[in-house]
């Protein structure tokens, strides 16, 4: 069934005028009828069916039929930052992130990345931020992930999150290896934890340092070496697997 | 450093003439001298560190200088078998799956599948397998996963496994959420687990049923629907995870 995302608050029998971009998606890409079925979310999070009572050019009229029992947020509030990296992998990182529940994604500058956002990062936010409603709309989110830019790390440390961990691949090697376990259970339901991810040379060890120094400790994520699109994708994984699989 | 597979079997101090493609890759892609160095793999899955000795028109020749002590593998023999889905997904799922530490990646065709390969299997297979090869020696583990096609779920089911799931979206609201945990803990060091994912459209009813009736336990993955290339991420996740972080 479709779902979408609304900024409404709304509740059963409520008759709603549906978003532009809600509304020409089900009437003119889907081609549906009235009395037709789909899912609203509204601003508060909570899914609803809603059935549409009317199309009249392109506005189209639903009425909630019923409130939805629905919630798969992760249950800690997860943001992971990643050091820009090149062509569509931002796109690929968001698009997943959000498939596997992230709740916000962090893009910044760091000393290997060869690209630069600059200038171009409103552009690349607005981008970034509707592959995130998309994937949101087809993952059957209660809300659709936040995508920033900051400026750099020292940016980053005016953040405060309750748990903080920098992915390393050298952390196997010095013994940090069960520190994504621990981070993760660290952390309670409703509070947050964020990781950091290099770009494609990876972080270095200045940045390292600036993040522990921070606050931020060092995990590995088991032992062979990913991509820099990939490791994030392996850490949500790791949240969802070790909050709500083994909860 | 550089990471290469080789056919053959090495040891310390052996003298070796390098295959084309990696002769290729060093002397031309990388400019490499003699006395650089790079890693190879051989055919037992042992690390070396080998070191050019001559670079003499395309023949490259290496010395093998010391063995490592390095295995980065999924203590279990872990298959991913993928409906076919369309565009660049098979691509993205090899080299994800790769870099996550699968073995093996069986495509085949199913109900909902929309692209058939048929007759364009063999150059599909050919691409994958280079796609498989390239993420192995760039994620430096000890061996690289083969891509195979099966003509459907009848071919399947002549392949034995130790542990066999089938990733089923419906798995929470009928109870099986557990079951990817169980599954990948009942899997023992050496032994074999393959999980099985629908394509776009999901996987159907009847094809759920022929593989639960051949032993496949029906397995959920989270609360949140990912897309036919992402969910195989997640449960390879999960197994490193639940095998390597909290072994």
């Amino acid at each position: 069934m479709q779902h979408y995302f609304v900024s409404d608050v709304l509740s059963v029998g409520k008759v709603v005028s549906l978003p532009d971009n809600v509304s020409h998606h089900l009437s003119r890409v889907l081609r549906a009828q009235v009395g037709d079925s789909f899912e609203l979310v509204d601003q508060n999070q909570q899914v609803f069916q809603a059935a549409i009572s009317q199309i009249n050019g392109r506005v189209v009229t639903a009425t909630i039929t019923s409130a939805l029992d629905r919630n798969v947020e992760l249950p800690v509030e997860t943001t992971i930052v990643s050091g820009l990296s090149k062509a569509n992998k931002p796109e690929l990182i968001v698009q997943k992130a959000t498939e596997l529940g992230v709740n916000r994604v962090i893009f910044l500058p760091m000393n290997r990345s060869i690209v630069k956002w600059d200038q171009k990062a409103a552009k690349k936010l607005t981008r970034l931020n509707e592959v995130a409603l998309s994937a949101a709309e087809q993952s059957h989110r209660n809300q659709v992930p936040k995508v920033d830019y900051l400026s750099g790390l020292a940016a980053l440390n005016q953040l405060s999150f309750d748990t903080k961990i920098v992915a390393y691949e050298e952390s196997a090697k010095i013994g940090e290896e069960a520190n994504l376990v621990k981070a993760v259970r660290a952390t309670k339901p409703g509070q947050s934890i964020v990781a950091v991810f290099g770009p494609e040379g990876g972080i270095d060890e200045g940045e390292v340092n600036l993040l522990v120094n921070n606050g931020y400790r060092l995990a590995g994520l088991g032992p062979r070496i990913m991509r820099t699109e990939t490791a994030p994708l392996y850490f949500l994984s790791a949240v969802s697997v070790l909050t709500e699989l083994l909860s």
